[in-house]
């Protein structure tokens, strides 16, 4: 598994314009891809961020070539989805975050695994 | 970046006809467009406003015309999405309101801005 | 506009037969048309209305022919809402209510009122 | 109008295979019908049971039989609606339960009436 | 009825990759059948398990073995939820955990059960 | 099994307001019941009537009570459907009709019938 | 019922950009009421034309005012379905044309017209 | 590979109310499973037959029954859907069949095979 | 209006990869605005091109500078929708061709305009 | 780009169950992605191939990994449609076929391409 740190610097922000006030931004990206670990067969997902930003905001062409990252990484549905939150915490440092992952299903079972964040916790 | 007083003068109210009455009106303004400062190409999206009228209602074609002014605009999602909102209580001022921007897909990715406004804060 | 105590005669009740328990009565009206007093052109609408009743129920027959009764009536959106939650509370006199509009696109924006009443207040 | 107590021998119940634990379950019924009592003409709705069980279970096909039984019966919707869960209530003894029925269009309007019951009021 | 202690050992986990945070995971399982015990005719629904994991993860190719053994298994509805519901826990141990079923229709009615789990009850 | 020109003398017609052309009328039925005449219980269907008027176009009103006749006959699908074609030609005489018959499920089985008719065969 | 020949005098046309090619225009129109003969109510539906222009295409608002006049028109849905279409053909004079009137429901039924015009006929 | 005599056995008929007339009846299946006889995993898809019946139609209920024979039958997509094709026009001798399965998705691809007859060719 | 000549020279192609074969490409352009001459209002649309390429293609980011070409210019629906197929009949110089747009609704009319080429006419 | 002979090598093929009926069979695959050879972007689809197979068919895992074989493959949509079929032909040589290749958004535009085949021509 490739080094998060690295992946991390991908990451862009950009100044929020709006920092006195609490409101909402959500990026839906259907085109995620990366490789299941124990069979080297690709998983295809879709992705979606919502947040509240604190300071700055995600720079979405920096988001998509950071999520194009893993389109190679042996990844489980559970890890990827903690890894990308973990990622977009230490970069975006938002006051509260949820990101959602929806898989295509296999083997007849679909999954969506759903990690949530506060930074008042 | 145009000012933003000058766009506000579009903006016209009419008084509320049950002002002793809590009540929320919606406008789905899905003929949106502004343009990518960042690319010079045009950007789509649908606007929802959402609020409790205090004194004053907004009128629909004035709505219309003050949208209309953002056609050819250098102006980010998140930020064109606070400047609405600023826009609409310092004419309306309205006891709570909500403005939800939502954007045709860019780059693969598809997102969505929601800002709440409440008189009491 | 036409007197609303007139209207009011319209509306017929019958005895509600569990008057004894809260619950919820809900009447979808997709065939609503009033006039726009601006331009004299004819507003669409569909209007629904949830209630807890009290002692009476509204009878279904007579809300319709209440509602055509603004089929040729200039009124705006917002009036013509709080009007007919207005009239319904004087003839029905339930628990709770909410009458909510719901028009065809003006102007390409589309718009929906929302009113709530309840006794306690 | 039919006797009520009559109405109930038909529903039958079994044993709950999990009474220390509170579960919901849920029937969809499409296929009612009964009777206007005004103008004699067949009414057509779907009814929805939720309910948390206590000792006992409705059986399914004794449900589908009691509901049949109002096929001629003369009932308008507000009663008939609070008349099974009577009949509900009285037999299953349910912990919790909510009777929903939507009703296909008449005149242009189209109904639903929800009514719901708790062991501990 | 097979012994329910033989159906569990089907049920694999791996280690929760961020047991310190709250998050969930949810499967969807189109492809579930059993067989009435009364009519010995087979039944069809979908299940959907949501749960909030602790130490481990249920593993996904073991459910989907697992529910392969109820294909020729002679259960209700409402037996067949909650067991499954106990063998998941006793496997799985999670800090909640949620188990919908829904059902095909059989004779006009359409059924789901939902059972929900809390480590803290 | 009722007799058939018993049930026909309840459709009525009105003269065709454009006989010189040829054009089609739709009346779309969803409130069909009928009974089973092996088990004894209710099927309920949606009725479609496609036809190109001759001389004479079915009255709405007379359409609705005819099928109200069949709310207490026991018939099969495949017969009933076939018999309303019947009447349907015998009363009206179209150019051209099509009855189709579309059942709720039975034994996780949904059935629809489909009958054609043309004058010039 | 009123005089046809001032209805039309409602409709205007203009030019057609590219009379020497067969294109099609389709106009929906969902607003459309009128009143039923029988029973003084009024009629709610949805008016699509569908043609190849000949020599003029019709203007837009002089199609809405047109369709307005039938506003408090007392007329069946066959009957109003082929008077427009011969207003239609009268002054647009169109290659080919179909109107398609679909109404809400009545009684339980509801209904499609569709008229087709074609100049060689 | 069960032996496909024996399971036509299970097919009956009744005959066909209107054999003078050409018309369609269509059975939708959605609860058919059978076993991929490489991988031992069961298969789920939805049958649907559409045919015009000649002297004969298929009995509902023991069409249910037959489909059922294949449960725990190894049978490759292809392979099933032609003969169950076979069995149907060896038993039911139609006119015109046609036999449709759609599969449940498997390795991320989803299957549809279509098989139609023509007693004609 | 501006000068078509120049608009068309935005428009790029690129070598046919499958000449021999006829195959058809589809095109949807959600994102389509221009002015309406007559009352200064944008237009909203989408076009949808489909054809079968001759010698080249059209070029993806080419055609969709094209298209912003619009977004100040006056010009009616029937007109622009004909004048699109014009220029790209004399760029792609395509097998067959089809333009269709699809207007956002005024005045509560919606249109959609089909525009067909065949190079052998 | 990869030489087309090799990746044809993946495609494997089994007999056909019924080479003396014409019958179809489809492959939905919404799983595919290519890379873009302009920008280097990942670009995703979903293929459709529907066939009439002749003496053999396409075994379905071989196909998931021939179309794996393009996760890396910089290609243009028009190209990889047209190459696809030629591979497929040459491989399973159908009587006909069809492959249809659906793009997400890029730029505001999406995309299908359609190629269909016979081996009569």
């Amino acid at each position: 598994m490739s080094n998060s740190a690295d992946f991390r610097e991908t990451l862009e922000v950009f100044d929020n314009p709006s920092p006195s006030r609490d409101y909402t931004i959500e990026h839906h990206c259907p085109e995620f891809t990366s490789v299941c670990p124990k069979t080297g067969q690709p998983d295809y997902g879709k992705l979606v961020f919502t947040y509240i930003p604190d300071e700055v905001c995600v720079e979405l062409k920096s988001l998509k070539m950071y999520l194009q990252r893993f389109r190679n990484e042996g990844i489980f549905y559970e890890a990827v989805t903690n890894r990308i939150m973990d990622d977009f915490v230490a970069v975006v440092k938002p006051r509260q975050a949820t990101v959602e992952s929806q898989w295509t299903p296999r083997g007849g079972l679909r999954s969506n695994i759903t990690v949530t964040y506060s930074a008042e916790d």
